[in-house]
C-alpha cells in the first residue's frame, strides 16, 4: 500500500517579510522589545476585543507589506484564519485589502498552514507573492471558548493563555529573504481521547508526534539534523508529553525540542500556567524571534510546525474528546546567512 | 499597475468522482432521485445534528472513494470546511480517515474554495489525488447562527433555508472524469454595507459580480460562451441582484444565471423562501445533478461559482456589515462526452 504522506518540496519559496503585533502581557514577556507593535490595553482602537484582533491581522499584513516596498495589489494570494466563530477576525480585519482570499481554519496550526499554503503555490509559480496572517486575542477568545475574562474562573495549571498577538508574512521567490521555507509536510488529524479542555497540550501532543515521526521517517532525518524543532503552543505540558512520546519510538530529541508557548511568556512571574497558545502564538513569534534569528545566521536549520487542536465548545459539552493536527515547515536560512 | 487578479491554469485536473447525501426535505425536492444517499429523519444514526452532519462528511467521502476504487491511502489531500464553529463537522466527521487535512473556512463557498485548491495541487503534480468534502446541516446551522428551529421563528421572504446534505469530490490527473476543472479564480472579499442576516443573497451578490466581471475580463470571455453560470446559493434574491448588477456593468447574462439553491428545492411548494444555502447546498447539487449532466455531454462548458457570506452571530449582533467572497471553477466535458 502506497503511503499518502508525502514531504512537499517548496524550495525557492522564501519568506521575504514578516511583521508581529502583540498586547500588553506579551509585551511585558521575554521577547516584548522585538514585536514591531503593541497596544498595553489590547485595545487597538477598537470597541470590541474582536475588532481589536481584526485591527492586529490589518496592522500586520500592512507593515508586512511596507517592509517588503508592495502594496495589496502585488499579492496575488492571502491566506488567512484564526480562532473567532467563522473566522471573522480575519474576514473583517482583512477587509480592506482587494487581495485573492483563501480563508483557513486550523485552529493555532493557521500560521503553518498558511505558510504552508503559501509556498506551495509560490514556488511552483502559480502566486508571485502570497501573504499569510492569523491572529488571536486573550479577551475575544476567553469569552468564546470559556468565560468572559470578567469571570475571573480559577485556571487549572496545564492550562495555556491564549496570546494577544498576530503575524504576517509575505513570501516570493526574489529578495533578500529571511528564511527560505525548504519543504513543507501537513498532518493528519489524530484524536487520542482527551477531553480536558484545560489541556491542549495533552490534546494536541499526539498529532505533533505524528508528524514529527513520519516526517524524521520519510526525510531520512533525525532531530540531531536540526538546530532546534519548534512548536507552536505546545506549552509545557505538550512539550513534555511530546519528548516521551518520541522517546517511546526510539527517537531522541532532548536539547531539540521548544515551543513559541514557552517562549512568549515568562511563564512563573507571569502566571500563565503551561505557557501560551493560540494561532497568534506560533504567528507572533515566528515572525518576531525566530525568522530574524535565521536571517542573522544564529539558526541556519530548523523545523517550525503549527499545532491545531480542531473542538468547539459545543463539541465538548456534547462529550467528545478533542481532535488536533500538525502541519510543518522546514526553514533554512538563505543569501547572506549562508 | 500591476493587476493581482490572475486566473490559475489547473488543465489536466479531473474530477474523477463525487458523492452526495441529503436529507428528508431535499430528498422531496425536484433533485431527490439523484442524491446518493439520504436519511428522512436527517439524524443519519446521530445523537446530535452536528455529530448528523459530521456522519454526512464521513459518508460521502467513503462513498466517493469507493465509486473510484480508491481508499484513504491513496488520498494524500484533504480539504475539508463546513459552517460550524471550529468547523467540527469536518474535524470529526473525516477522524477516521488518515490523510493530510487541510482545513478551510469560506462558508457557502467551502466546495468551490476546496476543488480550487485540490485542483491546483493536483495539475501542478503536488497531489496525485486529492479530496474536497464540506456540508451543511439545516437543524444545527439554525440553532447556531439564529435561533433553534423549535423556537418557530417566522421568516422573512428573503431567507434562505439551509440545506441538510453534503458533497465530497476526489480529483486526479487519469480515468474516466466526470469533468475537467480546466482553470480556477478565487474571489476577494467584499462588503457593501448589508446587515440583513436574513438576506444573504443581497450580501453575497456583489462578490458574485465581481469574481464574474473580472473573470470575464482576464479571459476575454462572456456569458454568451458558457453553457451556464451556476452560483452555488445566491438564491432567488441575490440571483436578481446579480443580474443587474452585471447589466449595470454592460454584461449580458440573461438566461446564463442558475443557482444550486433554486435548483434543490421547489420555492413555493416547499416553503424555502429565497432558495437554499449552506456549504452543502452547492457541493451535493454539484455531486448529483450538474456534474453528471457534464459527464454525459449535456453541460460542456460551464462557470461554477460558490459564494460565502463570511459574518458570524457575534460580528451580526456587535452591528457589522455581512462580508462575502466568492470563488469560482471553469468546467468542461471530459473524455468521452466530447
Amino acid at each position: 500500500m502506497e503511503n499518502n504522506r508525502k514531504i512537499i518540496d517548496t524550495s525557492g519559496a522564501l519568506i521575504l517579510a514578516a511583521s508581529s503585533v502583540v498586547g500588553g502581557k506579551e509585551f511585558e514577556g521575554p521577547l516584548g522589545s522585538l514585536f514591531d507593535f503593541h497596544d498595553p490595553s489590547d485595545r487597538f482602537g477598537q470597541k470590541t476585543f474582536e475588532r481589536s484582533e481584526g485591527e492586529m491581522q490589518r496592522l500586520v499584513l500592512a507593515s508586512a507589506m511596507t517592509k517588503l516596498g508592495v502594496g495589496a495589489s502585488d499579492i496575488d494570494a492571502l491566506f488567512a484564519g484564526d480562532l473567532m466563530n467563522q473566522c471573522v477576525s480575519s474576514a473583517y480585519g482583512l477587509l480592506e485589502y482587494d487581495i485573492p482570499y483563501f480563508g483557513l481554519y486550523g485552529a493555532c496550526s493557521t500560521a503553518a498552514e498558511g505558510l504552508m499554503l503559501a509556498s506551495i503555490l509560490v514556488s511552483r509559480g502559480i502566486s508571485d507573492l502570497a501573504a499569510a496572517v492569523t491572529s488571536s486575542h486573550n479577551s475575544a477568545a476567553e469569552r468564546q471558548y470559556r468565560n468572559p475574562i470578567e469571570y475571573g474562573g480559577q485556571r487549572t495549571p496545564t492550562a495555556q493563555w491564549t496570546v494577544t498577538g498576530a503575524g504576517a508574512f509575505v513570501v516570493g521567490r526574489k529578495g533578500d529573504a529571511l528564511a527560505e521555507i525548504a519543504d513543507v509536510f501537513p498532518g493528519i488529524v489524530v484524536e487520542k481521547g482527551v477531553t480536558d479542555a484545560a489541556n491542549m497540550g495533552a490534546a494536541m501532543a499526539p498529532a505533533a508526534a505524528d508528524t514529527l515521526l513520519n516526517y524524521f521517517e520519510l526525510s531520512g532525518t533525525s532531530p540531531s539534523d536540526y538546530d532546534i524543532i519548534i512548536s507552536g503552543d505546545l506549552g509545557r505540558e505538550g512539550v513534555t508529553i511530546l519528548g516521551e512520546l518520541l522517546a517511546t519510538s526510539g527517537v531522541d530529541a532532548s536539547g531539540k525540542l521548544d515551543d513559541c508557548g514557552l517562549m512568549i511568556y515568562d511563564l512563573e512571574a507571569q502566571d500563565v500556567h503551561a505557557g501560551g497558545s493560540g494561532c497568534g502564538c506560533s504567528a507572533s513569534v515566528l515572525a518576531a524571534s525566530i525568522l530574524p534569528k535565521l536571517k542573522r545566521g544564529e539558526l541556519r536549520n530548523i523545523l517550525f510546525y503549527g499545532t491545531g487542536a480542531m473542538m468547539s465548545p459545543s463539541s465538548l459539552k456534547q462529550g467528545l474528546a478533542i481532535p488536533a493536527v500538525a502541519h510543518l515547515l522546514h526553514l533554512k536560512a538563505y543569501g547572506g546567512a549562508k
